[in-house]
């Protein structure tokens, strides 16, 4: 048999958000504490530093019986950690009250959001239930209403302007889909998953706004709200924006703000937790999601790692070294983002929008003629074999655009920068050199 | 205010499986694992076992990125644990081979069960679908069943003999129902919930070969598979009497078969985990299942707790302590079974069939007439205000049959015996203070 040698030693896929498969380190208060909670042995002599002991025996003090390996209290969850998520809100939103009875407990916003998406999900044909979707958008999503059988209507973000969200071009979207379907809901990811788009007081305000009046549901993918990182760019939270708008709005519009730990300071994508806050919902449908969430009895340890993504060390704490880690993550992603855009631009044929925020690069591809005409003899898009002969010949998996609901004329790739800087620098000299060759070849 | 002053300390639950809860101390080997693996610098000295070191890099190994933060690599869970699942299962069934992809991680087995339940439903009135049921069947079925708009079905096990099947009743249970439902599935616990019966072969083959007969889908709950203490008492799983029936058995019945974490060896009830095997189920259901049961990634702990369940610290492992823990539990519930079944049986007004397997005491109960009058005019179920005075006057918690499906002549009490011996000794003399105490009372 006869094996071909890889001109590269691994592969390394940047093509989703799964920071700890490319060596980014867990926080290590994070696992310490779970660790703790689950070998409470671990607690009786001073291997841990104090605030983590502290934390897993106050963590053990809301499971019953002290234990992580009895069921939760109640089917919603612990009542001690929903509490600890609303405050978590409250102190985010400047105030804005929360209730704890509208947190729901969630196994990954993915897979709440496809339990919401399969309860909104009827007809067929002119009455099938409808998402405005962005595009291009998290490249799970489109997969997600195929599967729940609802209706993608794409609004278009616009890229020069930093892939900035565009009222009238949600008009036009849902003037577009007025008899091909019955639009529901509008999906909006904030910081934007891939754009890297935050957006501003003024949109968002316009976005709820047009729910209002079109009686959309808000489903609001807020799962990056703590990596924004653009100069004077704060995240501002779909909920706060509502409030602030008055009871016209706030006591009308109903929304769910999905956030989880795969995506927040934790970055823990194999636990699986998650929450979603919902708003204004009709409580039927309230409590079906309960039940179907989490059914008898949702995990202990995501709802344990939940309460430390929002109750994070502070710089007050015994594991300064711990805070630190939570600040270094953070210049990571930013130095991370800044250095792979300029990278990117300077790549011939590549163009990549200033990110303020999330964790991907989404930049646009030039490619050759010759290579799109290839493509097509395939039967392939060119941004797939593009991604494909990337991952050939150099070992780097980026995800390819259509993936996120873009066309076939308008190339993209997608690249996470939620990974150790030599790793990252490491993608992007693959990148550029295969890139270079592509050019080339077909020159 | 005015408090009553309890007569008691602390109230003890025990009418479901929740050990932990109860004091029941975790398997610590499955625990170190499960901690070391949360946090790997516990590997690096020497504070654990070898053989818990050894199997927590072996468990780190098949993790994407070598860690628990990761997502599984493929929705369907980690390949290797599906494959070691299918190894034990081959192994238990005297070499009755298993695929491994007709293995499906479940978030414990009343998730997926409830998955499976809500995929058959379907229709109105006579053509409603419907489930052959025990009774007594497991507290959480009925409500499963009415969440999914299925009718219950049911079929009487034989008290005066321990609770056996008789093949006699489901054929006229089935009859019974024809016109008013359509009969789509027969629902067998064994070791049975809460009965305690553990069934021979004879019935496993009678029922398999009903099921085939009238094309009923086998919903086989096997989760106390290694709780199994009756004298010359075996476990015999229902898919190594399928495939020993031949092909004309095996190649046509449907069948699901559960199990899980939380009452298997680990008794994690809290990390939600546990497994089905489909056999000759449609290639559309199984995939459907597949993708509501773990969207994108199931959780990786509880899947690293399952691989820790089907290969256990044996005799010859380095952690000999843990071993003998493994035996002390079997030794603990097959003791707590005997010595409540002898206690029970000295109550006047109790009677307790002998136990064979399972985690559950389930005696009748003769209550006097004025105590059920007494009920009656609260409105209320006499065994269900029994266990309510118990809770209020003894602090005790038990399950009242009637959760179980039983009817309101016919009473019976639920009582977990997974937990630690002076627990359960502290249940019984209050259960028995307190039953003399109503004796008397109405006497
Ligand atoms: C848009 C989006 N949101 C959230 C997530 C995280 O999902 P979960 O919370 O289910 O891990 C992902 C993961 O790929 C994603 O693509
Ligand atoms: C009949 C039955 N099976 C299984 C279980 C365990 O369920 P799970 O595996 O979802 O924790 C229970 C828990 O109460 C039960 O009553």
């Amino acid at each position: 048999m006869h094996f071909h040698k890889k001109p590269f030693q691994r592969v390394i896929d940047v093509s989703s958000g799964d920071p700890h498969r490319t060596g980014m380190r867990p926080l290590s208060f994070a696992r310490q504490v779970l660790a703790a909670c689950l070998y409470p042995e671990l607690l009786k002599d001073n291997s841990f530093p104090s605030d983590v002991r502290q934390r897993a025996q106050k963590l053990l003090g809301v499971c019953n019986g002290g234990s992580v390996g009895s069921y939760s209290a109640s089917s919603c969850g612990i009542p001690q950690i929903q509490r600890s998520i609303a405050e978590f809100i409250t102190r985010r939103d400047g105030g804005v009250a929360s209730d704890p009875e509208d947190i729901i407990f969630s196994s990954g916003s993915q897979t709440t959001l496809m339990l919401v998406l399969h309860l909104m999900s009827s007809g067929q044909g002119p009455t099938q239930a409808g998402v405005l979707t962005p595009l291009p958008c998290p490249h799970t999503l489109p997969m997600l209403l195929d599967e729940a059988a609802i209706k993608l209507i794409p609004y278009q973000l616009l890229e020069e302007q930093g892939w900035a969200l565009e009222l009238e071009e949600l008009q036009r979207a849902l003037r577009a889909a007025k008899g091909h379907c019955e639009p529901r809901a509008i999906y909006i990811s904030n910081p934007g998953n891939p754009t890297g788009h935050v957006q501003d007081l003024k949109t968002i305000e316009g976005v709820i706004r047009f729910a209002a009046s079109e009686q959309l549901l808000l489903l609001v993918e807020e799962v990056y709200q703590d990596s924004v990182f653009g100069q004077e760019q704060k995240f501002l939270s779909y909920k706060k924006v509502l409030f602030d708008m008055g009871p016209k709005y706030s006591d009308k519009v109903e929304m769910v703000s999905f956030h989880s730990i795969s995506n927040g300071i934790l970055g823990e994508c194999g636990l699986r937790g998650g929450y979603m806050e919902v708003i204004n919902m009709d409580p039927l449908v309230k409590s079906f999601l309960m039940s179907m969430q989490a059914p008898y009895s949702p995990p202990v340890l995501p709802q344990l790692a939940l309460e430390i993504m929002v109750n994070p060390p502070s710089p007050g704490d015994d594991s300064h070294e711990v805070y630190s880690q939570v600040l270094q993550r953070a210049e990571i992603i930013s130095q991370n983002a800044r250095r792979g855009c300029e990278f990117l631009n300077n790549i011939a044929g590549m163009s990549c929008q200033p990110v303020m925020g999330g964790v991907f690069l989404y930049p646009s591809l030039q490619l050759p003629v010759e290579f799109i005409q290839q493509a097509e003899v395939l039967g392939m898009q060119a941004d797939v074999l593009y991604c494909q002969k990337l991952l050939e010949q150099e070992g780097v998996c980026l995800g390819p655009g259509s993936e996120n609901g873009h066309d076939d004329k308008n190339f993209h790739i997608r690249l996470c920068v939620l990974a150790p800087p030599a790793v990252l620098e490491d993608v992007l000299q693959r990148l550029s050199s295969f890139h270079l060759r592509i050019q080339e070849r077909h020159h």
